[in-house]
């Protein structure tokens, strides 16, 4: 009997009042692949409510047309001042109330975090991060700015933390294995 | 031929992430009596999202069946710390975001200016605003939460505001036109 493969959509975003970047990727068994990687343009819009309107337009759109199975959602939990992070708070609640009229389970993580999950290094470049995205999801740099690989880093993220065993060990190899369990080698 | 008499509904809204206090006001003509009062209680959610999720769906709810014709908010533009700031704004973000997938316009209030235009002190407490809410909109406090009266406040001030008259001038009565304008006494 052949088991079905697993797949997942993961949905990033990394919301902002001027961009909102994002990606989605689509892990088969334990695969990631890219799937899409954009930039939502709000610096168009004077008004700070077409601003929010159009993140939750566009957030819904982009769920119904990838249909993805969890959020994942960059999230500062600092900021220069109360004026930015009201600010910042409204486009992530914009974002996230689009999420959340699709009933899409949301996970949050730290900006360090999230570099820290791609790179090894909490205090990666932007570029740093985007080198590692092309080389880990296997696609070239076409001209795509940096807010939008902010997104796909977030989805990524959340894929390998949600993919971490927890509570059980894992081992790379035989001799790791035997190297942590030196009691069961007989 | 008899005129229609114009009549026009406003939402106010008090968000938070604990209680979100909301009031509705007809305005026929130019007399405002209120239609309701409530407020949407979240403290029994330990979910942050699910207080979010709540915020967007009652409101959206309270949309569809009054049906009003613009939405007032109380927004404080400074709070004690970024954390907090970014907690209010993910609430406003929620509420704001049901008005606008309902086509509301908008209109946002700092507390103070409500006080003001409520009590004519800027610093007025919480009972204050009730006590001169009950009297202007003539209904007996029947153990309504004061949280609650700072949505209908919301809604009563933007009455107010929307209500003056800006560029041009009015007058009460033939004296006061007369006081006002004495060279066009002939």
């Amino acid at each position: 009997m052949k088991t079905k493969t697993k797949e997942k959509i993961i949905l990033g975003i990394d919301p902002g009042s001027n961009k909102t970047g994002y990606g989605i990727i689509k892990v088969i068994g334990s695969k990631p692949q890219m799937m899409a990687i954009g930039v939502i343009d709000l610096s168009k819009f004077d008004d700070h409510y077409l601003k929010l309107k159009h993140i939750f337009d566009r957030v819904t759109g982009i769920i119904d047309e990838y249909k993805p199975d969890e959020l994942a959602i960059e999230a500062p939990f600092y900021g220069k001042n109360v004026q930015s992070m009201l600010k910042l708070g409204r486009a992530q609640g914009a974002a996230i109330s689009a999420a959340l009229s699709r009933s899409l389970p949301i996970f949050e993580y730290a900006p360090r975090k999230i570099k820290m999950s791609i790179t090894g290094q909490g205090a990666a470049s932007k570029e740093q991060v985007a080198a590692m995205l092309e080389n880990m999801l296997n696609f070239q740099d076409q001209g795509i700015i940096l807010d939008a690989t902010d997104g796909l880093a977030a989805a990524l993220c959340h894929f390998f933390q949600s993919n971490k065993p927890s509570g059980h060990k894992t081992y790379n190899s035989w001799k790791d294995f035997m190297n942590k369990n030196p009691q069961r080698i007989k």
